[in-house]
């Protein structure tokens, strides 16, 4: 039954606050070499983590865990499979786009303190869960609001992180005794920083650029290529 | 080449702001309908499109649109997808269950003044993206964290956003004239509400229960149900 007491007016955000969603947002960086070797406090990372899990989840299933791994030798071993997979990525560019691939650092596995793996039980909250029932990726896509809410926590704790994409699956799985049942969603480094860069690294880096906002947008109906 | 004035101080987050990024994550909520008929600016509402821009995005890749719905008629027929798919899930729950589940309200569709299909094309960024190539889903995480970063700052602006994920894809394809080959991420409702729960809907009304986060942190390896 609706209990009425539960719903309480929503506190505004003054500007000040509101400053300083804006600032997480647009200063977070994907982190890949700025780490520095300070220990991550247990009560700053407890914190982050407890962000994470205030993710949205559909039907409230909550079907993330985080594996944190902070071992030096762990975190070496993952770091193998990362430069594995890492060859195989080069190999898929050609000509200049491989050598400017192959200069970039795209993870901080054994400079970030702590790693953390945020996994997937696609069995969580049972055979139908709610708001799961014409989208069976919605699981999936809690769990990377739970990686997005832990990103900004932790450029609010002064904590850098980066999220490294480039593993053949079956080697974490092995590493980290994750059951075939259970996705790899994302894999994390996080450390402090004392300096970030100012535009996405791969912008810096002549990579990429970013895209204006205003043809990201659509009014109506879909306006873009057919 | 690298720019290395690109890299800047990282600029520390006071205890007031930190507070501020924990209170947008922590008073977050689905919304569904404590909507409230004013309309949205459009100067808010580019903010807030503009911090879902700045989301991660794999080899930044930027593979996010956004569709802004704010016909009224537009949004009728949404709602009817809704309505007709919600049917279909709503069969898929067995008895006291099922009933709980009619009872709830699980959309803002037409009371929310501005509707937002967040979609993900597949294609962009080339035939081979830096941090997709063992992970396909990459790009699709991408546009999650835009629509989690679009949900915080919606908070901060007093806006309250819901997720409605209960519709067959083909018919919200057809309705917003969207091609194949691109992929429907997430229907969003978005309105000012001056009330919003304390705890999750789904919560409040018995549906499900927030589980204690040091369930969800295990250490080193997976330490779940095989």
């Amino acid at each position: 039954m609706p209990i009425p007491s539960a719903l309480a007016p929503a506190a505004p955000f003054s500007d000040a606050e509101r400053d300083a969603v804006y600032k997480a947002i647009f200063t977070r960086r994907d982190v890949r070499d700025q780490f520095l070797p300070d220990p991550l406090a247990e009560d700053v990372l407890h914190r982050i983590l407890t962000a994470a899990h205030h993710a949205p989840s559909v039907g409230l299933s909550q079907p993330w865990n985080f594996i944190v791994i902070r071992d030096q030798a762990a975190r070496d071993r993952v770091w193998h499979a990362f430069n594995r997979a890492n060859e195989e990525a080069a190999q898929m560019f050609e000509g200049d786009r491989q050598t400017t691939y192959r200069s970039l650092k795209l993870e901080g596995i054994r400079k970030a303190p702590v790693n953390i793996c945020v996994t997937c039980d696609r069995s969580r909250g049972g055979r139908v869960v709610l708001g799961r029932t014409h989208n069976q990726n919605m699981d999936l896509y809690s769990t990377v609001c739970a990686i997005q809410n832990l990103w900004l926590a932790a450029r609010a704790e002064g904590i850098g992180m980066g999220w490294v994409s480039v593993f053949r699956d079956a080697d974490l799985r092995d590493l980290l005794k994750i059951p075939d049942r259970i996705e790899i969603v994302g894999y994390l480094c996080l450390g402090h920083v004392d300096e970030l860069y100012q535009t996405p690294e791969l912008e810096v880096k002549g990579w990429s650029k970013r895209l204006p906002v205003d043809e990201m947008i659509f009014d109506g109906t879909w306006q873009g290529d057919p």
